[in-house]
């Protein structure tokens, strides 16, 4: 619970010992706290009567003891992250520096900040909504390009505008409906009801959009789970030693020489891509290597992109029985690339091969002819899975959902939606149905943070660091 | 070798995620560069035209992509740290943005900062000494309070004060000299042999009492090193866990239990102890237990402070042939604390014993009886310690040397000292001392980098840390 009449402070930088490192306070007796133990250069300057985004040298003060030189920035409300009145302290960097510079901060008036307080803070002072706040976390911990732009896009208010919009076009939609109500006993239908359903199925349509866009948004946060599958031998690790351009596997010509699940991460054009190399799928009575397979088929079914490699040197048939067993391991939405590896050593005209060669592949599948010990086609395997993720969506730098909380209430808000689309094509009477467009504008209202609870607040806001 | 025509990037925060991190321009062009890659918030607002000291909010474009939102700090020659045009960026503290800053303004023109150019520019530029600059990285890596107070004192110019002051005595001195041998075929003395003599003891006395304060300094800088010393199952162990307040020893009733060197540090009033429990000293067959008491015996030797535990129990002949053989190993300056354990358990009546119980204990040793286990008296330990110390310097804020490099030119410088006071007395000519008096010079101005190479430089800014 935050108290907004506290004035709180925390270190915002990274932990550790850095030239420099900044302590920020906030809070409405910021400035007077900051005025108790700091001692500017220029003996006659008073803190109180400064500027805001001014920069002031001197010394933090300890019961006369001078603890070391800083520069002092003040932001002054509203101007502030927050929207209170904010002093960056710039200390030297060393650990021990840094808590003391708290340590007498803390002694003067100011209170240690919560995790994500300083965030939560500007939420609740109306400088941003809940799911700007919430990108301000994720961008902080962004580790990729898609990631910061879609962050930061969010921290914008790109989202919020979407959602203003939808919210706008219900409430439009509501006063309508209410209009009736009102004059329910006259049975009247202010609204044309045609017009009506055709403006849900458009708050319906922009909200399954959004839907649909976390498939990308999850990729673009926690990376892509893509699996390398295959028979023993096959070069399942030559081939992630050669993506991930480092020994991590150990390659070696003896079947079975890959028993653990081996993971690593790759960013391909701003996307981080988790490759998994697997143990090779054969029969065997080595009980851990068994143990392996079985890890191996696990991994296939909660891979989003499947990459099987075969060897080019085997029969046809046998590929073909390797598909087979691999799709039958598939669900719809799994991705699944067959790779023709060793073309280098082509014994089997491999070079006419195509989709149609193999009678279990379709469509939606991808076959890449390769050579991963000579890192020959890779480029067209990192083509097909930047395909697969579909960054277009990011690139016309339209809005992406990124966090579980906003698919969650998009995809109740979607459910209540459609009740109403229902109700409007049934005739239901306008009471059921505002009722299920107020619903659908509580669980908008829920990403935007226009509606939220302490414990949702809390929820959301711990697992910021503290600082931010 | 730095390029003062350059302007130079660097990440100034710790490494690692945080809220926030900082990114420090410094040079002839910092403002430049920051403007070609940042787009302020008020569209017409020009970067060159702004104040120093001033904080700017806009975001950081790449090729019309934006990056992150920033404040950019400008701080205008002659008014920053290095002297120069500096600029800082606060961004989001995400490492992958960092980066991508860094590299944003690579490309607009700035060069990768070498560890500790910011500071090595300042001195470059005149905005400190040499040794002023030695002291910004000491401060950022001080870990307690002595080390930090006597690295701000240095930084602020306390030890520079100090030397000015020599060095113009000298000045002065070598003035009179120098007159004299102007005139040297008039045969005429312009100084008071007498005077000068007085003068140059003066001086010589300065240079010791700095030279000398070398052994507080390397305390503080590196740790009082203490070793715990004793027969086995005297309770050493037990002792280390009672300084430590937790168990990092394993303590149990049985012999000979502690074979490795078990090492600690604690501040005591912002003094770094570092505690060292070693294996108990009897006779024994175990090889590994042997290994343990000849390390004990190297150890005993390097420390600073010998606690030799002696248990109550245990006859006074016994305890006088453990104190005897300790003494035995120990040289001048080192201090010997004899520790009378488990009073609590008392059956000799031990409250009876001083110094003079023991007949190889004499004033410069200390006696106190304790009981590690139950934590009585371990007040007067810390007491004694301290005192060994001695940190009246560092309350009564005199000059203090921490640093090997000063230790040595002042060494050097004070032997210089001494053949100028010997060629007094011995009324040598005055073209010897006034070359002993140059050689003198030389080395206190090697201390502030009036004199300097650039090899001095490099190996003294090539250990800061980059960023600073």
């Amino acid at each position: 619970m935050i108290d907004l009449d506290n004035t709180i402070v925390a270190i915002s930088t990274a932990a550790g010992a850095g030239a420099i490192a900044v302590i920020r306070l906030t809070g409405p007796k910021s400035v007077d706290i900051c005025k108790k133990v700091f001692v500017p250069k220029r003996k006659n300057k008073d803190l109180k009567k400064q500027e805001t985004a001014s920069v002031h040298f001197g010394s933090i003060v300890d019961n006369g003891v001078e603890i070391d030189e800083v520069l002092v920035s003040l932001f002054l409300k509203p101007n502030s992250f927050t929207g209170e009145d904010t002093v960056e302290i710039s200390c030297h960097g060393a650990p021990y520096i840094q808590q003391k510079i708290i340590e007498i901060l803390i002694k003067a008036g100011a209170k240690m900040a919560q995790p994500g307080e300083f965030t939560q803070r500007a939420f609740l002072n109306g400088k941003m909504d809940l799911s700007q706040a919430e990108a301000v976390a994720d961008l902080i911990s962004s580790q990729n390009e898609a990631a910061r732009k879609v962050a930061l896009q969010q921290m914008k208010g790109g989202f919020s505008n979407e959602l203003t919009l939808l919210r706008n076009n219900l409430l439009h939609f509501i006063s309508l409906i209410e209009l009736e109500l009102d004059f329910s006993e006259e049975d009247v239908e202010f609204a044309d009801r045609k017009q009506l359903l055709d403006l849900v199925n458009k708050i319906s349509d922009a909200i399954t959009k959004l839907i649909s866009s976390f498939s990308l948004g999850n990729a673009i946060k926690n990376g892509v789970p893509v699996v390398i599958a295959g028979q023993t031998n096959t070069g399942k690790s030559t081939l992630l030693n050669a993506i991930l351009k480092e020994d991590k596997a150990i390659v070696s010509n003896i079947h079975g020489t890959t028993r653990d699940v081996i993971e690593d991460t790759i960013n391909i054009e701003g996307i981080t891509f988790r490759f998994i190399d697997t143990a090779g799928i054969r029969q065997t009575d080595d009980t851990i290597e068994n143990i392996g397979i079985e890890r191996t088929f696990n991994k296939i079914e909660s891979a989003s992109v499947v990459l099987l490699m075969l060897d080019v040197k085997n029969s046809i048939d046998k590929m073909n029985d390797d598909i087979m067993k691999i799709k039958n391991r598939l669900s719809n939405g799994q991705k699944l690339i067959v790779l023709i590896n060793k073309i280098d050593l082509d014994s089997n005209n491999a070079y006419n091969f195509n989709k149609n060669t193999f009678e279990h592949l379709n469509e939606n599948d991808a076959l890449i002819k390769i050579a991963a010990k000579e890192k020959i086609n890779l480029d067209l395997l990192f083509k097909e899975l930047i395909s697969f993720v579909n960054t277009d969506a990011i690139d016309n730098n339209q809005v992406v959902i990124t966090n579980a909380r906003h698919f969650e209430a998009l995809s109740n808000a979607h459910d209540a939606i459609v009740r109403v689309i229902n109700g409007l094509e049934t005739q239901l009477s306008a009471d059921f149905i505002a009722q299920d467009i107020r619903e659908c504008l509580h669980y908008l209202g829920e990403i935007t943070g226009a509606i939220s609870t302490d414990e949702v607040l809390g929820n959301i806001f711990k697992n910021f660091c503290i600082g931010k």
